[in-house]
């Protein structure tokens, strides 16, 4: 492979460790951190050598042009550990690609892949007793790229940070969802940033967001900001419908993230036989398909849970339910791809990694 | 008026100052700060005591929401300086209002106006140093607020921190500009967050505007996302168009930033006898009035420049030139609008506010 170029990363380790003070029966996403985090500068014109220090507060300039400007994209990706005891990544390349995409849409210098792929590996090393055995439980790591530069100049920055941070994640069992469909607001525009995993877009939904809980939904599926007619992706995770048995997903454009998940399902549904149509959907097919009974699932794919089934949706003051199912496509899914995720089953895809 | 209450802020003064060693003849926008800054926290549900601290780094958690999901908004002013040493501000009121618009729709707490005014005040007069007299000087004003709460869950952040930070302005010539008029790219999407200064909307504009450069241009005016024929705003400014004598500018609308200096200009212009139309206006109406010697000026309107000129504009692979004009609209705003800021005009409007 490529990226097993020798590069050595020089570690500053923490002279102690917190892991005994954190309950693994009861995290919250995202709220705890490991006791290192993986740093790289970019300044004259280059990424100096990335380094490993103890996770802790970083110092910036008021004026640095993330505040400002929000030059910040990010990454979201899982380790598991199997019975082993041996470490695996799901589709590391994939989301290597897509934070230099993220950042090449920014005007963000793009990272080395050597760099990324030491630092990872050599990270999860460091912190491999923060990943716990079993299914559901992860380490989730989090990319990023800040623009670091002290100047409130509108233009891109020439100083910034890549960092990599981890976090123990227990499986996500993200409740009931209910979701609606956006009618006057809107995720992303065509020739925008929606498809890059820029810090921006998800604040942009926040308010929406909201809007939506107040009605009694838990999410919100964006549609296109032109019309409002076709569907396109939940805020943290791409969408499928069944009709039929057939799988019909929005096909991947400017506006839509290029889910690692995503793709992994189709891939997985083509092997076992099913149908995966990749088109626009509009509202309508939906709304008429849940009517005349032949809507038979909805569900979000992204690394967070794999799979999140919905059950039903909310679309010009009427609400719809799903019907419940059994051998649900969803559940199909979900075991087949946290199975390789964990070392628990043959991968004929090549999507495992070893750390 | 409704801000003038007595409160006052704690002070912690810097050591030393930093003034001696600048160089006020030649100042690169945005990269030299006071020596002090407002900084107010936001937790527990309310804005905690606000103080002015010496001007420095600041510490965040590497898992501070700004960083992973850009919930940060921003405001641009100035103050300036009069021949008797007061201190000016012109239309606080309006970016008061608007960082607050901002923020709702980024899902960030309001600020209290008091806080707002007496920070910017106490801010002003400490350094009231950094403001040079003369048309063309004076203190940029940079107030922002960053969602502070060390968490990667993807929802609003519960810890926010607002600062107001100053850099001192010279007469800003961005030199001869040309614009490209954007075909595919796009700056926001209607029920987006265009009409918020949200951090996310400029790290956007980067790529697209560095594309257009590599053209020859120097800046972008965006048009609407869904069919590129209508003409909304360029990255940090609001677009006029003399068509004849007739003044034309786009509507405010969800995309289009409602600029103070935009809404100065209809002022100025309806009160000078011009004809202004706010109006959706075609790229194609402008493209056949260059082509019959009607279209006499573009200008792009905001706080840093007041007015900066276009002298030409590139569309579909065609390059555009404008005549050369005297008494231009534009310097007839531009002059009008400077010396009511200076204080060395009637203010008919009651725009100026004395600090
Ligand atoms: C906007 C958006 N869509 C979709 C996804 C799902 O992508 P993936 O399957 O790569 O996690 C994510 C999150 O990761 C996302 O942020
Ligand atoms: C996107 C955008 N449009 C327009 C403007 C002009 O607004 P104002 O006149 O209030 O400075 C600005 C900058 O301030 C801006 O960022």
């Amino acid at each position: 492979m490529k990226n097993e170029v020798l590069l050595s990363i020089p570690i500053e380790k923490s002279a102690t460790s917190k892991i005994t003070n954190v309950d693994f029966e009861n995290l919250t996403f995202g709220s705890i951190f490991t006791d290192h985090m993986f740093v790289c500068d970019y300044k004259d014109g280059a990424w100096q050598t990335p380094q490993i220090v103890p996770y802790g507060p970083i110092e910036l300039e008021p004026s640095a042009r993330v505040f400002h400007y929000g030059q910040a994209v990010f990454e979201g990706m899982k380790a598991y550990k199997d019975e082993e005891d041996q470490i695996w990544l799901f589709r590391p390349d994939e989301n290597f690609k897509r934070i230099n995409k993220s950042s090449k849409r920014l005007a963000i210098p793009e990272f080395p892949e050597e760099f990324f792929f030491q630092g990872m590996k050599t990270l999860l090393q460091l912190e491999k007793d923060w990943i716990k055995k079993g299914i559901g439980n992860s380490l989730y790591i989090r990319p990023f790229v800040i623009a670091t530069q002290g100047s409130v100049l509108a233009s891109p920055a020439n100083e910034y940070r890549f960092m990599i941070i981890c976090s123990p994640a227990q499986a996500y069992y993200g409740g009931e969802v209910r979701v609606k469909i956006a009618e006057h607001y809107s995720r992303a525009a065509s020739g925008g940033v929606g498809a890059a995993k820029a810090a921006g877009n998800y604040a942009a939904q926040f308010y929406p967001t909201n809007l939506a809980k107040e009605e009694g939904y838990q999410q919100v599926i964006w549609t296109d900001a032109d019309t409002h007619e076709y569907l396109e992706e939940a805020g943290t995770m791409n969408v499928f419908f069944r009709i039929g048995d057939t799988l019909i997903t929005a096909p991947n454009d400017d506006k839509i993230l290029d889910g690692v998940t995503r793709k992994s399902v189709i891939a997985v549904a083509e092997r076992n036989g099913i149908k995966v149509e990749v088109r626009r959907i509009k509202v309508d097919e939906i709304v008429k398909a849940v009517k005349d009974g032949k809507l038979k699932e909805i569900f979000g794919s992204g690394t967070a849970a794999v799979i999140n089934p919905i059950l039903g949706f909310g679309y010009k003051g009427e609400k719809f339910e799903l019907p419940k199912i059994e051998n649900s496509y969803a559940n199909l899914f979900k075991e087949t791809i946290t199975k390789i995720q964990h070392n628990e089953a043959e991968d004929p895809y090549g999507w495992r990694y070893k750390v």
